[in-house]
């Protein structure tokens, strides 16, 4: 059976995303509309991913919990801002049964079974935490409190695209409760500096660290801080955000505690978290015509060994290198799949390991036998190397760790190259068309960034905290800018 | 301060476990009806469990997925036992949007957001899985499948507590796809067996592995096997089941595939399940008047060392001998806390430790630095020793052991002293009020079971696969029994 190739990216970039979304066994929709089934192979990338987070949250005092799915309609309103910015994609639940249709004609809602209050589904936890939060703090000895939780969370998007926007999404959300400002707003900053370096150390993918402007900050929040990726087509995609919530929620949930001086004081807040969107950036930051490039902190299976037989006396020869060579892989904390299935050829299987992203492909065959060889093929490059099979498990390694290098230095450099600094408005929209970063004055107003939005689509992506300072002037108002900020199209 | 007394078990059994539950920081109400908070202990305790469940899951080859958390209300109609076991109890979403409220006062659920098909939050995903299987089916080639899937779910109980019945819950939901029935029914009894190996090795909760009468199947299946366990007031909580599902939702689904002669079969199937409940089973099965008693295999922390101290100097020189102790447990996979805090006393930290069920506790003082001792507490017994520090670390490694043993064994013991033999249904209606499991003849109707449960509350927990299999007359009835079937009272 011929291999059945992918749309290209030069073709139909959206296309091939969707293509390879659903080729490579990660996702896809289900009867349930906006709502994916996450299939196997994609389910243990992000397994890998809420690994790598989880333990680096752990290490900064942070202890995983577990918050009621629905939220009380009253409880969602009582922050203004949060409400306003959440209402509009709510699912809602009005009743708790379900009966026999008098008529006959199956089942029906049964409307005697209508709650008081109706429940929302949670699209985000503050506050029925902060309800909760409550009652756990009285005195500043509670405090701080650092919780987090994995969950699923729905927002009822009206377009959706798998991983990058469903109406059903899994996600982690920190929040912590402190005692005061300082120590609050240095939490949410060290929590976006720990999904940096998740992204750029385990995803490949390199992130600015910004804050976010006004008009793009989460519903209730002071401040927003955020990582922005590239993708290949040039498209912005924010990979994590950290809020500096201030005391907006303890004053709607009403949350004090007494400080060392015996005042009451209201509590200080942050909110943080990633989701599956993070395949989704996974996906788009690497991926080439022939389908997945995982990095091999992400991949399920690090290695791949096809062996090349005709008959089950080669299949045993060949067995007798590939078996020790699996288990001193395996013993070196590699993951290896071996794939000696016959009811394909090993042309199919290379297809299919190149469609899946395994970081790298080791083929062993009659001739290598003879000549104490194996072929070896990376999968960022495609390199084909046949290689001397005496001591290769130490060459894997090294070659793993060049792959995780070269994936992200790839990103790096493409990001750089479609960075560029633009200080006329004119020149800017013709720019953007041709998408990446642009790094231009604005004078700090709402109305400029809507009328840039308006009329370009693009969006400030983030105020960089990093990199160049320089003051200057707006590229649209000429009213004083403090620094470059980051415009792109985004998903 | 002095440190507040639970509830005696002997007092009110029910008040004791909802007072641990609450102090020992498992869990509490929300403000949602019958939805929990899982505090930070609690849930690392669930961690463990899931770590450990998880591993033995994808040791038999299954992988973990995710399906959406609705289905459509039509799915769940398909399988007529299935929605009739559900449809009471489903939390219904009809709405997908909120808005201002035209008076003013808040907002509302939007008319015009109605869902044209309302969806159902899921109690359980057959239906949502089996409708996704059929798009992954076509072939003998295809089979197995076998996915599992970390989940909440929501049921809609009338009467709640915490951990063993909630509206809201998490569990783990296996779901496999099968070529033949000898396949899948082997593979239900397979589960069964890890479910039983994880509830009396980690656990250290014995239990007895059986399959359930017809009244006491799950809705849809066609043989559910399950794990029993004793509490400690000696009612019996079912601690885990596994479905054979024969072909029922492959039928209402419509999921066919191709065998190796080229005929069109349709699919057997598996489902299996263990929820937050374990929690309530862990805590009830061991646990005293002074707290929670935890196995080491589960315990957030194995060993807590609490250092008794006047002044800065003391502590420092406590510190000397404590902080390589620390490091040579971790080194050994010990999970260690050092509580040195010095706004508590130690005697306060002891009951405190006592109650939260931390296995080993060790103390120690000025006096035990010039002795070359330290005081050693072992929570499952409450054994308190003073010995040499010297090596320390061995003997502590040889405890734990020595405890999660212990712990199963005591365990074992209550059962079997609470298991009787019972021949006359006279007796039976005196000794069931006792508590305990027991051994009975039964005639295998339904009838007779359900005029026992009317007349005496006891139900059929399981017809256990394993030990006396001699038939007899039914305690009842005279008819003709297979074998003796365990009765209780039951969680």
């Amino acid at each position: 059976m011929a291999y059945q190739k992918l749309t290209k990216r030069s073709e139909d970039y959206s296309k091939w995303y969707n293509e390879l979304v659903v080729r490579a066994d990660l996702a896809e929709s289900s009867a349930v509309r906006g709502c994916m089934v996450i299939k196997p192979y994609g389910y243990a990338i992000w397994e890998k991913m809420q690994a790598e987070l989880d333990r680096r949250f752990k290490e900064t005092g942070v202890k995983n919990a577990y918050f009621p799915l629905f939220i009380p309609k009253s409880y969602l309103c009582r922050e203004a801002e949060h409400v306003e910015g959440f209402a509009k994609e709510c699912a809602v639940v009005t009743h708790y049964r379900l009966k026999n249709d008098p008529d006959g004609k199956g089942v029906i809602v049964d409307p005697d079974a209508k709650l008081e209050e109706e429940l929302i589904v949670r699209p985000t936890s503050e506050t029925i935490i902060w309800s909760t939060y409550k009652n756990w703090i009285s005195s500043y000895r509670d405090l701080p409190i650092l919780c987090n939780q994995w969950a699923n969370v729905v927002r009822w998007e009206m377009r959706t695209r798998l991983f990058l926007r469903t109406a059903e999404f899994l996600w982690q959300e920190g929040h912590t409760a402190h005692a005061t400002y300082e120590e609050a707003i240095a939490k949410a900053e060290e929590m976006l500096h720990v999904y940096a370096d998740f992204a750029e150390n385990v995803m490949a993918v390199p992130v600015i660290k910004g804050v976010k402007s006004a008009n793009e900050r989460f519903a209730g929040a002071i401040e927003t801080f955020c990582i922005e990726a590239m993708m290949q087509d040039g498209k912005a995609l924010q990979a994590g955000t950290s809020h500096f919530l201030g005391q907006n929620f303890a004053k709607a949930f009403d949350v004090q505690y007494l400080t060392k001086e015996n005042k009451q004081e209201y509590v200080w807040a942050t909110s943080w978290g990633v989701s599956t969107r993070l395949m989704g950036a996974l996906i788009m930051a690497h991926s080439d015509d022939n389908g997945l490039v995982l990095p091999p902190a992400l991949a399920p299976y690090q290695v791949v060994i096809v062996p090349i037989f005709k008959n089950d006396e080669q299949k045993a020869a060949l067995d007798a290198k590939i078996l020790p060579l699996v288990d001193k892989l395996k013993k070196m904390g590699v993951s290896v799949l071996l794939d000696d299935a016959d009811n394909q050829t090993p042309g199919w299987k290379f297809a299919e390991y190149e469609l899946k992203g395994v970081p790298v492909r080791l083929a062993l065959g009659m001739r290598d036998l003879e000549n104490g060889t194996i072929e070896v093929v990376r999968r960022d490059t495609l390199e084909k190397q046949s290689l001397a099979f005496e001591g290769i498990e130490q060459h894997i390694k090294q070659l793993l760790d060049d792959i995780q290098k070269n994936i992200f230095q790839k990103a790096l450099d493409y990001r750089q190259t479609k960075t560029r600094i633009c200080d006329s408005y004119e020149e800017f929209k013709e720019e953007i068309k041709k998408g990446g970063f642009l790094l231009c004055h604005w004078d700090g107003t709402p109305e400029t960034e809507e009328k840039i939005k308006e009329e370009t689509k693009a969006t400030i992506r983030c105020i960089p905290l990093e990199g160049d300072k320089t003051p200057g002037k707006c590229m649209v108002t000429g009213k004083p800018s403090k620094q470059r900020v980051v415009f792109a199209i985004s998903y």
